[in-house]
């Protein structure tokens, strides 16, 4: 039997998960909800599923599962009513901005022993999965220094900026995660610098959009996360590995296959420019993951803990970054 | 208001047409017709369709359009039934092996006034799309070569060489439409070579595996298309387009777009092994585009025309690898 | 102790020798023969090398070898001279552009016992041999398809096709070598397309700039060989061999290995576009595979009979082309 | 007339300069001082020249400029004697391992009015030169992160750790000097952080193997470096541009340009093993530059000021990595 979703939320990111959710077996869309009525009126009309209240939905006997992509000072009082009642939960990242808030929602969830995913979906993307298999068979030894590339294509607009948390907290808090994956041991101390490059607003605004990060394990294995708010080039996501017995990297993901040679040279075109289109795969991946892990009633690959660890890696980033100081956790 | 289907055959090519048909906006799958009970009701639980006979679906009132996936030897009959009733009709490559049946079908479409779209699904893969664009729009310039390489992953079994109408009017035959497409002019002169390398089995049925083509068109244009019922890495799908300003190609597609470093060099996994998994964009486009033409009453963009076109080329090439000789069409 | 070379004609392709030559350990350049004063000159302080005539290189005691580098009709009545003195001969391709001087020539050089090499440099250069290894190290099964992609990056003016002998004499005969090289059986049969769409002006020769060909051997081995005398992106220079169990590659040499990404995406630059910049490794490695025979008195890795074979195929794809006929060996 | 050299050390090193002298227009290899007889004789015979004393290359009349390969402990002392008897100077880096050393060597060479160049060989590569040229040439923009990624193909012997400085004055000294040619500012700031995972023989001498740096520059720019003494694929030589407009990448050498195809995917040789076969061309230019300099009464393109800065970056990362603060210059 499928697991009966309702997606909170209609927004980008909702949408999102709404069409992983129709295109993976053993998942039903059954509601989505959504205060504004007209985006809601659209998903419905998308999707061909219900509009329900999230209250409506928290009552709901033909729901076994909710998505939650409402703002994020939303997740935590979403996380904690729908374990309340017995819903899985996935719940898009962060859990919340604040640490301890964080790890009040994951109490709430142990104490109740339901499900709670957080959505790292990088590490369900195809490639990089293919990359981690090659740590996790061998091919690489052990692991020495991992590489991560982030770039967006462009900064988003200073309302998000006010409300994101900052770029370590809202964008690096990917990177983290995959650092800590990839790695496969905990963090023990971080290093960062942090630039305002791109967009002069941003620096208005206390944050930065340039920063690059060292991570260290107490074995002294290390990782380092470069980041920008701009890439003219499209969406720029790359990972490397490298270990003592070999080196394996993702590459990125090009708009089309091609290559057109003129008097100019070579040319490809640029990359997915988007995180919904280079990461389509991704996002259908870790539903099925989630779907997976409650219909056997085993640990979800990613947890409210990795969403806590990432969250203090961006914290201790922040604070490296400010006061030019190592920061140990 | 959506085109609802029909597809005609569950087999492997049945199933892909019946899921890109369910992927596509605009689309409605109602009915399947499978003559062998366990594939039916195994593709009616897959696809949450009805099941019909051919028979049943000509005489459906909520039946607009079929999409013929059964035997090549049956492909003119059911053309031409479903012409009869008004239904537009998707027809899976060869329309037939005979020059002549495939006229007379075509003809009677023709005087039916319906719809015949026949599934050259490779001029819809974005890769070779953005390929055709580069023509399209200059960058090019005048064309003069067009390369073309396939390469299946592995020979068919003996049985469905038997059934095929050889490697030209099978294999080869995707490629002559290619060209057609990619000169932009008909081809006037055609040269081969056939070998049989990979398989003693095909060769005693008296078929090819291994061959090679020139086509050239009046003005001097010409392609030259490589074949192998052969390639150990995968599904090898490769088109070049030189011209006089420059040149295009689109590459293969990898399993994954990773490269592994050790000792031994640099390496990446094989290709995509399965036109399925090639081609899932390619054959969601070619509905869509099947879609967009029936709603708007418009030419499809492969008709019965460029099926006959690429059977002629087929039987041309045979009968230059049997005589030495080119064949002038 | 040193192979003592005379160079013979200090154009193009004679200088190209003469550093090769300098760049070889156990080479030494003694002399360069040319009647062009100032070009003569020039050489002599380019490479701080003697100036002698023709005849005084053929009764020079301290000149162990001549490379001719002349023009073409030339090439036989030299090579015939220089072997009636015992000097080993490098002789650039082609030895002539007619069959039976050809077979003069090498029947005196046999005669006389001495060493003759024909120049087909492609067998020289890095990437092409690693693909050879790839073949005799086993790693492709069995040999089945070549294909073999040559465009040059311009065409030549009209008074050097005149006595080129037409682009399968003086271009296409490298590209047999290479197919006769990389099949490892002889060619049975041979057909061809040309066409004439780059310069009017070679047309107008009776000549061809765009040609295809397709070789196959007695066991059904084949090659296809694609020609132009344009290619906008530099010097186009590919190889692929495909067999049984795997396929190599040789790909491309770039001005720079290098890409520059913006928002019209990933750009490299175009190939190097000379043959003198391409071939540079190859054009010391032929020289040092000649010194190397020359001191085992081993034959040349090229021979006469290289020489003569390439040019049958030529001969036979200049037929097939006008006939629209296989031709057969 | 040519500028003519000594070569001062007949090691792995001197041995590239002198080859590289050889091949240079307007450089001329007069003699090489080597106080070990065999490697003397060896040299001599390899390169055709004299051999002299240190002293008798200082007194000689026919030398115009030396080139100092002997071991770092004497480089400065050797700067400073052939400054004073007037010949140019190239010297390897690095000038000392102490900075007070350096600026007193630099001091004596100001106060002669003799010409000192410092080796940072990179500079001269082809492709980072092209990668140079796109900053310079406005492509990219206003630069904002440099990505440099050094990895040895393996760990030198503790002898040479022993003498070495330590890797960030051995090996990451290049991409310091890389950083600020590159950023086109000076850096203000370094944060390292530095492992010891490949050979624990480095470790027990204080030594790191596994190091990354940022360095930031006031303006904000930043770098990153990330260096280890292993990599099983061969010599890892990348560096990564990003900028206001766009990002430009030198890619890695590998030992062929081929890719060769079979049922495990497909492969590339490993890169070039080597520094010498690496850089052979940036040693060529390398010295091209020098002899150029010297001949227009020029400043070279890397100073003993450059050697200097990039020396100070190194005791900075130390620092940084010892102290785990950020180290302002």
């Amino acid at each position: 039997m499928s697991l009966r979703f309702a997606v909170l939320g209609a927004g980008r990111i909702g949408q999102v998960h709404a069409r992983a959710i129709a295109s993976v077996d053993g998942a039903e869309l059954i509601a989505i909800a959504e205060p504004f009525e007209a985006a809601a009126k659209a998903a419905q009309e998308k999707f061909g599923c219900e509009l329900r209240t999230i209250d409506e939905v928290a009552a709901s006997d033909d729901i076994d599962a909710v998505v939650i992509c409402t703002p994020t000072d939303t997740h935590a009082d979403l996380i904690e009513k729908f374990a309340k009642v017995g819903k899985a939960v996935f719940c898009e990242k962060p859990i919340d901005l604040n640490v301890e808030r964080v790890k009040q929602a994951i109490a709430t969830v142990e104490a109740e022993g339901t499900t709670l995913m957080v959505g790292f979906n990088r590490r369900f993307d195809p490639d990089f999965m293919a990359v981690k298999a090659a740590i996790d068979n061998g091919t690489l030894g052990d692991v020495e220094m991992v590489t991560i590339t982030s770039r967006d294509p462009g900064a988003p607009p200073a309302e998000y900026i006010k409300v994101s948390g900052g770029i370590f907290r809202d964008m690096t808090i990917h990177d983290f995660d995959m650092a800590r994956w990839l790695l496969g041991e905990e963090i023990q101390t971080v290093m960062a610098q942090a630039s305002n490059l791109v967009d002069p607003a941003i620096g208005a605004l206390g944050d930065y959009d340039s920063v690059n990060v060292i991570l260290r394990t107490a074995t002294g294995k290390q990782a380092v996360i470069t980041n920008s708010r701009r890439a003219t080039y499209g969406y720029d996501q790359r990972i490397e590995v490298h270990g003592s017995k070999g080196m394996a990297a993702a590459k990125n993901t090009a708009e089309a296959n091609i290559e057109v040679a003129t008097a100019d040279g070579f040319k490809q075109p640029p990359l997915l420019n988007f995180f919904m289109s280079r990461y389509t795969a991704a996002y259908a991946n870790e539903i099925a993951a989630f779907v997976d892990a409650v219909a056997k009633g085993a640990e979800t690959p990613t947890t409210g803990h990795d969403g806590l660890k990432a969250l203090e890696l961006a914290e201790a980033a922040l604070k490296s970054a400010q006061t030019g100081q190592a920061v140990r956790l």
